[in-house]
């Protein structure tokens, strides 16, 4: 499933076995095999991310002083889009771990850092996602040491199976949400696997409940009523990144199905006078018009990585502007690559198609996976905010999806 | 499923629970209920043709001279579109029936005509179609009295739990293909179900294998050798348009979907500032250009019904102008059919946002149904006939696809 | 510049040289002769215009009862069309002519219609327009007998060279506009020929002043504070669906240009390998997505023709639901027409190459009329009212915009 | 007309006076204050010509050992970036003359380079176009110490006004092209000022007649014969980048005029209940689709100048593998500039309304200009280039266009 060189976006140069692409692209091959029947099976892939857990990649995004590999942020990106190609469900699994991780770095005091990054490195732990903050059904009551918390928590990714959880609670007395962490198997904890969503089935994203879960104040990254910095929210920059990565990865594995089916198996149409489907210039200016759709997707993805990796390094000292460019940056890649995605997995049918269609091939789940995936906050309001800031050079609005 | 009449294509006044218009509706309201849930199992749905049967509507298009309802193409076609709103694989089942029952008007005698016709009224036998012209692997050999058929055909139709056939096979001695209809339960002819497509799955549009099969000479409907004439080719138009509303069912169905779910679950998105979703400018912006995919392919689709309907009846003097001019009407209206129902079944999750994406809507089955049905021959093919017309006046070669 | 019949949309049968749409053709193919040297001229056309009341067409609308020749709004809209595909602006001016009388027709007591259309047939009248309620800047003042106006008035389309002018004007004492009608050489008038848009140059629709102006109460059509009218309210309808057909007209004339410049002129690709530019299947194809945009919008445009027509007839019986279904069905016509000049303007240079530019052709011309001219009202709105509809079944509200 | 640094494209950072992008910023803020006039004038921009002479940019791209500025190839084609956004013909002016100098330094001699490079510095010369080997109609014949050259050459863009051109001529003898370079007063040669196009009406790219032209040998730079090698093709790769970054330059001027005008004149419809343009929701969303046209081209764009910049200091090393993807990555950039001029100098309209057509503005040449230029090649073929390189990984055979 990986792509050729010859035709689509190359990877970095490859150097060893040990290169955490190469291991992603020796990964993304064993999930290939197999995704697309886990896509009809959906549910729980307790083997699959046991084979992401022993690749090494947990540690990733973790800097090197707490035992990580200290990857910058296009190398976790570009893991997330080579694992995307063959199986996005569990790339978005990956890629959520690595933004759990970043909110420590983000949030979190250093002590806090090196407890749970160490900790991290050291026993393999896999993190999921409770933090939805336009989801204030979950509640937070001061207790003195720290926060009870009770309530339910949607769209969770990666939760089930997970070693521990970010989470928000709304806190009534200040009006604002707390943002902590969690070991998943805490006694008032349940996580449900009940996310039935027709794409990205894998992703372990069903509801968390919590009844009367202790959260100790040593655990909370973001106290009730404090303010967010422009480096506290470059988190949602960093999920924004994720998703962007993971539809370009859907994008190119959509693109390459097509082209190898194309070149391998398609016949030409009969009223084509063609030698062959790749010669019909009806399919190859198809092609050239889906290339055109990846190909700048990916290139102001990869910019926009490396603006948020410098200002990643900044800490403390980034500014909003700084932030702001970011996201008007990574709102950019991302309606780009939400294109991509949709139009090459709804298109490529018209290249490749009827016999294509077969379950056998399972094609018709980059789609799906593509559709599900990229409603997560809607193009038309990224958009919107692009038009804002042509207009008058004003920048996004901080929030968890801007 | 039954678009509400104020925002929709209106169907015809119903006047009568005895219209064939108002049985369609009501058999679709039927059908409608466990759509997604028969999307999802798959496989022969022997119930709900048995339903279809129930109904009555196998007669529909049969002239009342041989016991049928006589009803005209327009009424025809819009029961397959009424159909399809709610379930587009057995309306294509219902649709391809009338085509075959079109194919012995068109090719066969009078004797012929009677015969099957009559028997189709008195019997309520459902037609399957296994007529592929482009696939030469099922071949017919004299033998005096008839042909031995051999070999098998793929994407046949409606085949499983079919009582007869309709069936083209390569006859080597003329370089031609005859066409001749068969029982199904016939010695020799094994019919599959392994249609495994990811929409329309239950088509029943599996291969049928031929074996030794004896096809009579009275079964035979254009012998081998025997030259198309403009009124047999219209047979491939009455396929075109079935498809055409078969695609503009789905548009409808998806169209009501997603403004159903819009006006009565959709939350407005928080930096809308709009009361509701429904109230949201750029939700409405969107819902209109969609409508300006829906609302020509129907009118346009309207207008080529009611051109085939007239040269349907003008039998054997069609002229080959005539036909030709239908077909490019029918192209006009099946490529803005097609485009319709991808972009309105893909587009409309921008509108109804993530949770629309649960398992127990299965929206997703509009596009898969549309995406898998759309391949039925190459839509950039279409376009080019058509700009081809524009240029110099030509009229597309009649083939099984134009 | 006629279209051939082979290739576009047919124009209703015209049986003799008498007929209207004969008159039309006639009319358009002398204008046809120098649009291209008028275009770049600019100004005042009155040769021109002259051939316009030469041809006895300023009658068309006009009910034979008071001499006119009493065609159907399908009849007159469509000579709108045939004239635009020759020289758009003398259409506007020819088109508006008749939506003054139209308004004449809507708002006028018996008397008044007796009076101004009988006047306008004995006398050859041509009628401009100086009605823009969203325009203020014209006040009406009461006088005892009738009503001074003072103050400006923009966009007066016609109204150089007019005979006659419908004006409204801001009547602050009741806080509505009353409609009236002038002739334009009264004493106070000033019209003047300040048009200077990029497009429809010759349509004459520059600002009009008027300096204590008097208006008699018997040529008030709709006095102040009197509400409108289903019935009244049909004026803006006719206007768009003037507009409508001659956004059309450009669109066929281009289409038409184009067409004929690639089968006559145009040299094939070096790379296509093509015998000729017809023949290469990316410009067909290109052609025919082009196509797919001039036929529905045709289509659309004379189906709501119809119904207009049906709605003039019925006089004050109108209701406003017919009246806001007219103007849904206006309002799609007119944003198919809107895009279909917009993009086979400026899209049929792909088609021709860089040797079409030059200004012997003047083809540019087409994209600056459709251009200026769809500017009316901005289509965004036309589309969101259209979602607003499909949604919940609302209609437009009355404006002089829809 | 400079684009605010806030919301566009930004320049690098200017550091001085000096700086050439000062420069030419300078010199497109003086071009821009009559660049409206001058468009509706056409003709020959002697005075303005003039200006670029003393601005020093004609030097910009020669070498410093030849006395020139040696800017690299990203800071030279900005400047045409820059010119482009007042005034489009001025700019290809500018990009021709240094794509000439571009010619003489990959396909001449080191003692050629020498002397016309020098000469160019010393009397400030100002080169134009007279190569098109599509155009065969100038043959050039044996005359022992050179050629004779006969004939006519079209599309000579900045020939008006030129002090030296480069000339393309068949040479029967071989079978194939030779290249020069000519004084344009020499005798013999007669430039036509008959470029009658209706955009980038002051490019001077009328007809160039050749009587008895003598061309010594030593100034030839391409003897016939003589196999193109991979480092001379690159000429055309410089070609196509200045057409990319010109049509750049049109798409930001017209971008920043719409911005413009939108916040500072045009007033909110009045159904849109917003405050003002700017604030209406369906503008900022069209802003922000024409915004995601703008920037993937100008990064695509940036990329492959860098690109180019590197393999033409490779000089004979470069392979037929790198140009061939430096073919690719300029086809990109170049169909998404051409999109992006074309759609934003058309829809601009959409957001500034009736009032923007004034000839006052003349905003329609932004559209016009794009819409000449991009007529180059057939945009059509470049997709089709890029669907083969993506489907088999082929590069674009060398040509004059790609």
């Amino acid at each position: 499933m990986s792509l050729p060189l010859r035709t689509a976006l190359p990877d970095p140069a490859l150097p060893s076995a040990s290169d955490p692409l190469t291991v992603a692209a020796d990964l993304a091959r064993r999930l290939g095999d197999t995704a697309n029947a886990r896509d009809r099976a959906g549910g729980h892939a307790a083997q699959e991310r046991g084979w992401i857990r022993d690749s090494g990649l947990l540690t990733l995004s973790i800097p090197e002083a707490y035992g990580g590999q200290g990857a910058d942020w296009p190398t976790v990106l570009h893991a997330v889009r080579i694992l995307a190609r063959a199986d996005s469900a569990l790339a978005h699994v990956f890629g959520f771990h690595h933004l759990q991780l970043a909110g420590i770095a983000l949030y979190g005091t250093p002590p806090q850092q090196r407890r749970f990054l160490t900790q991290t490195v050291d026993q393999q732990l896999f993190w999921g996602n409770a933090l939805n903050p336009l989801d204030r059904r979950t509640t937070a009551v001061d207790t003195g040491d720290g926060f009870r918390l009770d309530g339910v928590k949607s769209f969770s990714s990666g939760s089930v199976g997970s070693d521990w959880l970010t989470v928000s609670a709304w806190h009534a007395a200040t009006g604002t949400a707390l943002i902590g962490v969690l070991p998943t198997r805490q006694a008032g904890v349940a996580v449900q696997a009940d996310w039935d969503a027709f794409g990205q089935k894998q992703t372990d994203s069903g509801n968390v409940h919590f009844d009367a879960v202790a959260l100790p104040a040593d655990q909370v990254l973001q106290a009730p009523g404090v303010a967010a910095t422009p480096q506290s929210t470059l988190r949602s920059q960093v999920a924004q990144l994720i998703m962007t990565n993971l539809y370009l990865g859907i994008a190119e594995g959509a693109f390459e199905a097509a082209r190898a089916y194309t070149v391998d198996e398609a016949r030409p149409w009969f009223a084509s006078g063609a030698p062959s489907a790749a010669a019909d210039p009806l399919i190859q200016h198809r092609f050239g018009q889906l290339w055109l759709k990846l190909r700048p997707a990916a290139v102001l993805a990869d910019q926009a990585a490396r603006e948020l990796e410098r200002l990643f390094r900044l800490g403390p000292d980034v500014t909003a502007r700084q932030r702001g460019e970011l996201a008007v940056a990574g709102a950019e890649a991302k309606v780009l690559a939400h294109v991509a995605s949709i139009d090459i997995s709804n298109q490529m049918f018209e290249l490749t198609g009827a016999r294509s269609t077969s379950a056998r091939y399972g094609y018709d789940r980059f789609w799906r996976n593509a559709r599900v995936h990229t409603l997560h906050d809607p193009v038309d309001y990224k958009i919107r905010d692009l038009g804002r800031h042509a207009l008058d050079g004003s920048l996004p609005e901080p929030t968890a999806y801007s």
